[in-house]
């Protein structure tokens, strides 16, 4: 019951308290849980930025339409997910599984050529949608992993993301921001959100046996 | 370490041993996962049905391209996203919200009405995009969950999401079919993939301090 006492202990965090620090062991446990995470055909499609300089994350704060949370929190994490396929991309974890598995170097060369035949003939878009979306897994496993730690963590999609593209300088890297999340410690008297009853939908309504 | 160490132990498994079944008490908790976790303004844009049932798993086969893995496995989650963004469906999680929290009835209309205007001018396949990425959060979590629980699981993008569609009356409940997740128990002796040492790319190359 581990994982679902933690799940039910985390919530958005909406005050962080500014003094207190997460450790750099906690925040490479929880960037850790996001590099093992499973994506498509294994490519890890997704990159993760780790935050912690107050001046960078003050500048976050316009990018995020002015909520203060991404400037209190310790951290802040930001998963970038490829802009697009290209054939060296799609072959680079390929290459690497080759030689950690000691496998013949063509081993992969259909599997790869498939692969290219699907995202290639994609438009920059299409792919985007696709590589964003394994972003999302690793974004799950490490607000699960900060929850363990008894790490405050908020999830965050709706920011300017052309803004902290720029500002993390993702294009030359072939990325683009997808989400980010904050890390640290909430601020027990000033989040209105934490006596709040975290509400889902009921098991009837959200599952459905077949 | 307890979810590094879960995740570390998991693998897509590629064969089933069809004899052995997960348990009641176990799907649920898989389940469970997905349902705690977290999604856009909370709005639980996905559901999750399980199928059990011999005779559909077989019927998965074709949809899965031929992939034997849905038939042998004890039971194949799926996972299906709103169609699209309506009035209805973003009112509905306020409107349980504002009663398990006791809040008074206008509480959300204002939050609500500026999720409407995002999401409700842009086109259903927009929305789609949206919603789908949400399911792949609830996804992350199932797939730890099983982890924790040593059950297998294999994280499966690729089949046909018509015919699942069509198969499972999606489009009557306005969903849309989006990954498939089997669980069961790997077939030690049959699965290629069990000796494979997982492959990552290395932390430095995954994520960076800014």
């Amino acid at each position: 019951m581990a994982l679902l006492n933690d799940l039910e202990w985390r919530y958005a965090t909406k005050k962080y308290d500014p003094t207190k620090k997460v450790s750099q062991e906690h925040v490479d446990k929880i960037v850790e849980a996001a590099r093992l995470a499973p994506t498509s055909s294994g490519m890890q499609q997704f990159r993760v930025f780790v935050i912690s300089k107050q001046e960078i994350k003050d500048q976050l704060v316009p990018i995020a339409n002015g909520q203060q949370i991404v400037a209190d929190a310790s951290h802040v994490l930001v998963f970038a997910a490829w802009d697009q396929y290209t054939e060296e991309r799609i072959d680079s974890i390929f290459k690497l599984t080759t030689k950690e598995r000691g496998l013949p170097s063509d081993k992969f060369v259909d599997y790869t050529n498939r692969l290219k035949a699907v995202y290639l003939k994609q438009s920059p878009e299409e792919n985007f949608v696709h590589t964003a979306k394994q972003a999302y897994i690793g974004f799950g496993l490490s607000i699960a992993q900060a929850a363990e730690l008894k790490v405050d963590a908020t999830p965050m999609e709706g920011f300017n993301t052309e803004q902290l593209d720029e500002l993390l300088q993702l294009k030359a890297k072939g990325l683009k921001s997808v989400l980010m999340l904050p890390l640290g410690y909430r601020d027990e008297e000033g989040d209105w959100l934490l006596p709040m009853k975290k509400v889902r939908n009921p098991k009837e309504e959200f599952v459905q046996e077949v």
